[in-house]
C-alpha cells in the first residue's frame, strides 16, 4: 500500500539503499529518487533497481518529494537541509536515519518553515558493511526504530502509532487532541513516518532526543570508539622473530573489533555530534579498565575474578534480553 | 595410531575434554583418565565417553600416565605439579594448554626431576564457552598450537617435528645432534607432544615463551580485559524513562563483548601470569583511546576520521590474513 507518492533518499548507501529497496519491495512508494555526491554510486543504485532515478542536483532531487530521508553522515545534515529548503514543497516531511538525535534536532528545526514537518528518526539497523552494494531489502525486519518527535505526545500518555493509512493515532485508537493545526499536521507526519518504518518490518518506539543519545552513546557509540582504539593499539606491535602480532589474531580479536570496520566519516560525525555523553562514557570506561589494571598490578586475584564474573553475568543477561537491536 | 598408552587429563573442561575426545576419536591414546575438583563434572565426562575413567585423587590419576596434560587454570599448575610429582613415573611427559608460557615454565621447570620431560604448550583453540559440556572432538582442527620448548632446537635451524612414530625429528629428517642423553629425551618428548597436537588436527609452531606472551598478551589478553571492562562500564547505566541502557544493546555490542563471557578464574590467572606485557598493552590502549577522546573534545574531525580509517584498514588486513588462530 502506497504511503508516499515520491520519496527522495539523500545519501544512497547501506541505510538509504536498503530503505529504498524495502519500500519498492513492499510497494510503499510510487517513485524513489536518490541523491548523493558520487554519480557512479547513484548510477549503480539505478542499475541495481535500488532507486527509480537519481538527480545530480539536490534541489532537483527533493522538489516533488512528499518524504525526504537524510541518509548521509549526520555532520552534513545542516548544510544539506539549507541547500534543499528552497525546493522543498509545503507539507513535505523531512526525516533522517542519524545515530544521534539531539544535535540533529537542534540543528535542523530552526531552519525549517512551519510547512515542512521534521520527524527525527534512528532505525537501529546497521552493519560494519557500508555502501549501496550492501543494501538489503530486509535489513530492517525485526529491528527497532527510534523516533524522537518534538510534537507533544498524546496527553493520555499513550504514544502515537500509525493506523493502516499511516495517520497519526494514539494507542487508544483515538486521535490525540491537537494543540494547533500545525501540531496536528506534525502528529500526522509522525504517524506517516512511523507507518513507513513499520511497513519495512520495524517496531517503532518513541524517545526524547536526549534519552536516545544517552542510551546509544553507551551501548553503541562507546563500543565503536573502543573497537577503533583496540585495533590501532595492537596494529603497530611487532614481535622479534614472528613479525606483526596481528598475524596471530584469532576469532576473539576479530569479533571484538568487527565494528571497527564501520564507516569512518559516519562515525566521526556521530562521535562529534554526541560529544557530551560519549566523553562521559569514555571516562567511565577508562575508570573501569583502570580498576582492572590496578587489580592486575597489585595481584588482587579475587577482585579481578569478581570483576570478570560480574561481566559474565551482565553479558548473559544482555544476551538473554529479547531485544532486536542491530548496530 | 596410538601415540600414548595412558594419558592423564588434569582439569576436564572445554580444552581438556576436547583433547580427550579428539584423542579417542583418532585412536591416539589407549586409556584416558581424568582428574578435577568436581566429581560431578568427572562423572558427566565418563558418562559422555569424554574420558575412560576418572580418579578422585591426583596421584592416583597420574601414577601410570605416559602423558600428563595440565588443563586447569594456569594459577593452579604449580600446586598441582607439586602434589602429583611423587606419583609421576620416570620418563613421563608433562605438558599444558595454558595461555601464558613464561611464568608456567619459570614455575614448573625447577620442580621437575630430569626423568620428567616438560613441554609447555598453548593450543590456540578456545571459546567463550567453558566446561566439559562444550567439549568438541574437532575443536583443534585447522588451528595452531604453540609449543615453547626449553630444549635447544636443531642447530641447523630447522624446528623439531614429529615423524609417524611421534619421535622427535628435525625437518631435515635427521635427528638433531643431542647435547646430552637428557636433551635427546627432551627432544623426543617434544616430538611426541607435537605429534599429539598434529594428530588432533593442529599445526604446531615453536616460540620462545617470552615471544608467545608478548604476542598473545596483545592479540588475546588485552582484548579480553577490554571486553570485560566494557560490559562493566555500561552495565550500571540506566536511562530516565527507558530503564537500563543494556536493554538496547544490539549485535554490535554483543560481538564486541562476546569474549567477556569467558571463564573468570581462567582469565584471572592469565592476567596475573602475563602481568608485564599486559599492563604495558593496557597503557598503550588507554593512550590510543585517550587520543581519540582528545580529538572528540577538541572537535578535530579530520584527525578522528584518520584514526577510524586506519583502524578500518588494519582490520581488513587482519581479516584477510590466512591465519587460523582461535580465541
Amino acid at each position: 500500500m502506497i504511503l508516499f507518492d515520491r520519496i527522495a533518499i539523500v545519501g544512497v548507501g547501506l541505510l538509504g539503499g536498503s530503505l529504498a529497496l524495502a519500500c519498492k519491495d513492499r510497494g510503499l512508494a510510487r517513485h524513489i529518487v536518490g541523491y548523493g555526491r558520487s554519480r557512479e554510486n547513484l548510477e549503480t543504485a539505478v542499475r541495481r533497481n535500488v532507486i527509480d532515478a537519481y538527480a545530480g542536483d539536490l534541489n532537483e532531487a527533493v522538489k516533488d518529494a512528499d518524504l525526504i530521508v537524510l541518509c548521509a553522515p549526520v555532520g552534513s545534515f545542516k548544510t544539506l537541509t539549507r541547500m534543499m529548503l528552497p525546493s522543498v514543497k509545503p507539507g513535505a516531511i523531512l526525516t533522517d536515519v542519524g545515530s544521534v538525535k539531539s544535535s540533529v534536532t537542534r540543528d535542523l528545526e530552526p531552519l525549517l518553515p512551519g510547512s515542512v514537518h521534521f520527524v527525527p528518526g534512528h532505525p537501529i539497523a546497521g552493519s560494519d558493511k557500508s555502501g549501496v552494494a550492501s543494501a538489503d531489502k530486509d535489513l530492517f525486519v525485526g529491528a527497532k526504530c527510534v523516533l524522537t518527535p518534538s510534537v507533544p505526545l498524546d496527553p493520555m500518555g499513550s504514544e502515537p502509532v500509525a493506523d493502516k493509512h499511516g495517520r497519526g493515532q494514539s494507542k487508544s485508537g483515538q486521535f490525540a487532541p491537537a494543540r494547533s493545526p500545525s501540531a496536528n499536521a506534525d502528529r500526522t507526519a509522525l504517524g506517516r513516518v512511523a507507518a513507513l518504518w513499520e511497513g519495512v518490518g520495524m517496531q517503532v518506539i518513541y524517545m526524547d532526543p536526549e534519552e536516545h543519545d544517552y542510551i546509544f552513546g553507551a551501548v553503541s557509540h562507546l563500543p565503536h570508539v573502543v573497537a577503533f582504539a583496540l585495533v590501532n593499539a595492537v596494529a603497530g606491535l611487532s614481535s622479534q622473530k614472528h613479525g606483526p602480532v596481528t598475524g596471530f589474531c584469532g576469532n576473539g580479536f576479530k569479533d571484538v573489533t568487527r565494528i571497527a570496520s564501520s564507516d569512518p566519516a559516519m562515525w566521526r560525525d556521530i562521535c562529534l555530534a554526541n560529544k557530551g555523553p560519549l566523553l562521559e562514557f569514555i571516562d567511565r570506561f577508562q575508570e573501569t579498565l583502570g580498576q582492572i589494571k590496578t587489580s592486575i598490578e597489585t595481584g588482587e586475584g579475587d577482585r579481578l575474578e569478581r570483576s570478570f564474573a560480574m561481566a559474565n553475568k551482565h553479558r548473559s543477561r544482555i544476551c538473554e534480553g529479547t531485544n532486536d537491536y542491530r548496530d
